[in-house]
């Protein structure tokens, strides 16, 4: 079915004007943030977009500030067309996608620096590695740290940071972010909260393939092989779901079940926790809503993906 | 000349919406963050806004973010009844002042947590002693190390922060602040460039007592004989200006006046620095539009001041 159109707005000033004109005519605005090479998973997020806002705006951009210099941001996959052409085939539509150049360029006002981080033996981005003037973080203190903050230090400062341009260029009344990327929800949520932004952060369910891959632009780069080994990582998280709501709660064994299954799949295990659904603290029992969070290496791909346990 | 009686706000939500109605009948906003005891110095601010914006907001709230354990929030003055009085004897008054409790809490949603600093060897500030749940701080890496940031590693983290949540509380289109606070001033500059945010920061002028001193709400702790001391700080910042406009560039010995002129007056020197105007990096000879910042105790009380130097 196909559908209008998206306008595209690259320039931040255009978008915000955008925005404004929308709201003045009395419509609510609803983003989606995403970092491109759409899938299901996203369409999914546009959808339940759809049902909040009177009219949605598409976020496209990658983020250098979340990719440490080592990572793959020169190989992180993008295609603008296909993705407008995804667009257009969601039911309704999107009315905008924002589809930025650089958002970390201040033009005249940008001067090289040092970096702001020098001293504090914390691991830079792609932005300080590049001498450009930015300098202001967003952090997140606590939830920032555990599951994927240990092994990308400063990957969350990155998210937290673009979230807050974002929501400071696109103005919107809610915006949608996947379950998925679950302590990345979390950390927007917490940071709505305690910055006082005026936004409804909301939660979307995993999208998966027919055989419980989580969906992940990412999966494009897993061989055929490797793609399915990396069934185990939700296929084994499945298993300890179902042993949990049947009486096994203790969360070594459960993390045995996934560390075991992913391990003997050839796949190497980055982190395999189970946590509180809102602190993100580890449990050692599951008394209270838990989540099962998991991030595993395939080949050159790590992926991700996680399952909520509430009993 | 009596004016009218602002409106007195203390509920965020309260707060956005009386400024998008505001917003929605064509008007701009104004916003002065201060923290109430307010003087003369807060009058000029108010008076600058009267210039840039249709109506004016003033926030007073002591921020506990922006004060350690140690330092003087709880002797911080406050005299809310004569702030109103003096906020009515402005020429066309102000339309709102926005009074909030606490900032920081956040009903049922705040859970007491560990602080979110502590594997940083990071001085913590009054929101972490107390337990609160607030986990998201913003920071400005490079501006908020010097000068200030030395001897209040914390200071600039709560300032950057609670003008984030002020911003996405009132949402005003322009704010002015004081050049009083020099470093404070950029910082916040920055922070509106690096995050995107929709608002005009806006520098005002130092206000001055009749004998130089610079207007500071705890200028009021100053004993009779230590305000007189005081005044080492204006006059020797003023001596050095002076030396410096017939040629005398050189950093160390502009310096060398100030730290002598305080010193011999019975002043405790924190720092007496000449840094690049934006980019508040020590200069050792003044060849480019530069400032020269003092920060100095007298008895139980911290003093800054500074002056620029455009050669």
């Amino acid at each position: 079915m196909a559908s209008k159109e998206p306008l595209v707005i690259s320039d931040k000033n255009q978008m915000r004007k955008w925005s404004r004109r929308m709201r003045s005519q009395g419509k609510t605005i609803g983003l989606v943030p995403t970092m491109g090479y759409l899938h299901e998973g996203h369409i999914s997020l546009i959808r339940q977009a759809h049902n909040l806002a009177d009219v949605i705006a598409v976020s496209i951009y990658v983020n250098p500030g979340q990719f440490s210099p080592t990572e793959d941001l020169s190989t992180y996959p993008s295609d603008f067309d296909g993705d407008i052409r995804k667009l257009m085939a969601v039911s309704g539509g999107v009315d905008v996608v924002f589809h930025p150049h650089n958002l970390y360029d201040y033009g005249s006002n940008t001067k090289k620096t040092k970096s702001g981080s020098d001293n504090d033996g914390v691991v830079l981005s792609c932005i300080e590695e590049k001498g450009m003037g930015h300098e202001t973080w967003v952090r997140v203190e606590n939830l920032e740290k555990g599951l994927c903050g240990k092994s990308r230090p400063i990957f969350f400062r990155g998210v937290a940071t673009i979230v807050t341009k974002l929501f400071n260029i696109v103005e919107p009344d809610v915006a949608v972010f996947g379950k998925k990327d679950y302590q990345q929800w979390r950390i927007i949520q917490r940071m709505v909260r305690d910055l006082d932004f005026s936004v409804e952060v909301i939660g979307s369910e995993i999208t998966r393939e027919s055989d419980g891959l989580a969906m992940s632009s990412r999966n494009v780069h897993l061989l055929p092989e490797e793609r399915k080994k990396a069934l185990s990582i939700s296929k084994s998280l499945l298993g300890a779901k179902s042993a949990a709501e049947n009486g096994q709660v203790n969360c070594e064994k459960l993390r045995n079940l996934v560390i075991q299954a992913v391990s003997e799949a050839g796949g190497r295990i980055d982190y395999a926790e189970i946590v509180d659904q809102e602190s993100l603290e580890t449990v050692e029992s599951i008394k209270s809503p838990a989540v099962f969070c998991v991030a595993a290496w395939f080949g050159k791909v790590r992926l991700i993906d996680n399952m909520e346990i509430n009993l």
